[in-house]
């Protein structure tokens, strides 16, 4: 079975009827769009970025009925293989990410994707490393809800690991479960610090499975080792009482020193950190200062 | 230069004598200490860690004097090379802990550290990957600081990236930069979520530099390659508007997923967490809600 991307909503409702039926065990390709909804193309500029219709935003496919499947099972999604497109892009989009305060203006960067990389400006090429920025199911609560948080029921969770190899368990909602998926990335960092990755369109492979009752409090990833990085890192850190705020700090030291090293613009410094850079949290228990670092590999360095 | 672990301090004071100087590009080799001050060895049990007296531990050796070193220079820490012990102990501190109030009894499990591995317990071998938890300079601010939480100078920062290979760079916030080290782990995770990884002694074999005017606004690390995780891995997560809270969810559904599938017992999954699962913030733009993933390599899980 093959769907395609125009089967798409852009909130989660429970009402919403499926574009398809599953049986578990079976497997099926999925296009989706990339998450601007197609507002944004490989012409775009900074215009169509202030312009942009949040409505319309973050497109999912599905949703997808699971044949058998009940509240408090646990749904598996094995994701088989996937493809991203030709191009994406990366903006900074006022009032969105990490730091809406110190970058309030709209900017916007279009990558060629081509050979495993992905360019977001000239010479600059970052490893192509495939993911799904939302994927969920339906949650039980009546009526929309907005797109953009994740939730118990997995939704935009942006977490870079769910790509190819990777198997994801999230709990089941509503009978039927009721999947949608959307919002790929041809590469991203752990946190996603300026609110996009290189978002493109893609074709994803999947298979899904039931766990009867076995439904995980929160979604459960088994990560596949292509998501790891291999190559030594710049860390900058962040230092204080408030995990957020040391988030903030250490990207913002980040960016500055990719900035003093490389001669990019602060904002484009900030928008490498968001397709590139991973927020570890290096740790959380040595009262009353945490510590954040974010890493960058050096290659991308030059 | 051989310094000896009894070369060692439990505050953070610029008025503590330095015990030696430093010419900047020398080579210096630093025993330290572990992170109980000796309080515990290896025949130690539950009791010795509920005794432990707080005013002796995480001693660090130094204060080393840099000889030109100014404030607002950078002091560049080169970690040459880094042996540990043959043992170490990993706690649940009552008190002390990202999941203090889930685990309030003191817990003790002794590594033995042979062949490139720690073993907790029976079985279960945790690559080793010596790190070092404590490195900073004095402070400016005169008197006595406390060792336990990191600061703008370093310290407690338990960044498990500075290791051999990893390259430092510290502000220097006093004449003569005053560097000291200890708390050396063989194995931590990011995030260090019940407070100690595989404490041990260590010998560390570094090259101080210095370069003037150049002092950054917190701690930068450029990481070596052999820190990265090369497995598949197990990840749960946490999903909130409080990052923190985040961090903590994750940490608890990654203790119940590992106790359910191997049967340890949720302290001893608690431990294991700390000395071997990364916490990484996997997006922190998606308003309201924060995603933090807990990853412990499925190797680990037999």
């Amino acid at each position: 079975m093959h769907i395609r991307r125009t089967s798409a909503h852009t909130v989660w409702d429970n009402a919403i009827p499926p574009v398809a039926a599953l049986v578990p065990g079976a497997e099926i390709t999925v296009d989706t769009g990339d998450a601007s909804g197609g507002q944004l193309g490989p012409g775009s500029g900074t215009a169509e970025v202030a312009a942009l219709d949040f409505d319309r935003v973050n497109p999912v496919t599905g949703p997808f009925l699971v044949e058998g499947a009940r509240p408090g099972d646990a749904l598996e999604v094995e994701i088989l293989d996937m493809t991203v497109g030709g191009w994406g892009w990366t903006a900074c989009i006022p009032g969105f990410g990490l730091l809406a305060e110190d970058f309030p203006d709209p900017h916007l960067r279009i990558s060629t994707i081509a050979g495993g990389a992905a360019e977001p400006l000239p010479g600059l090429r970052v490893p192509v490393v495939p993911m799904i920025g939302t994927i969920g199911v339906a949650p039980p609560e009546p009526g929309a809800h907005s797109i953009v948080p994740p939730r118990r029921w997995g939704g935009n969770m942006d977490i870079r690991h769910i790509g190819p190899g990777a198997r994801l368990v999230l709990p089941v909602g509503v009978d039927g479960a009721l999947l949608s998926l959307g919002d790929a990335h041809a590469a991203m960092g752990d946190g996603e610090v300026c609110g996009t990755g290189v978002e493109t369109e893609a074709s994803v492979r999947l298979r899904v499975g039931l766990r009867p009752g076995a439904a995980p409090p929160a979604p459960v990833v088994e990560t596949d080792p292509r998501t790891h990085r291999a190559g030594a890192a710049l860390a900058t850190t962040g230092i204080g009482p408030d995990l957020l705020g040391a988030a903030r700090d250490a990207t913002r030291h980040l960016v500055d020193e990719v900035s003093a090293r490389t001669g990019l613009a602060p904002v484009d410094a900030y928008l490498l950190a968001s397709i590139a850079a991973d927020l570890k949290i290096s740790e959380v228990v040595d009262v009353p200062n945490w510590v954040v670092s974010a890493h960058l590999e050096l290659s991308l360095l030059g």
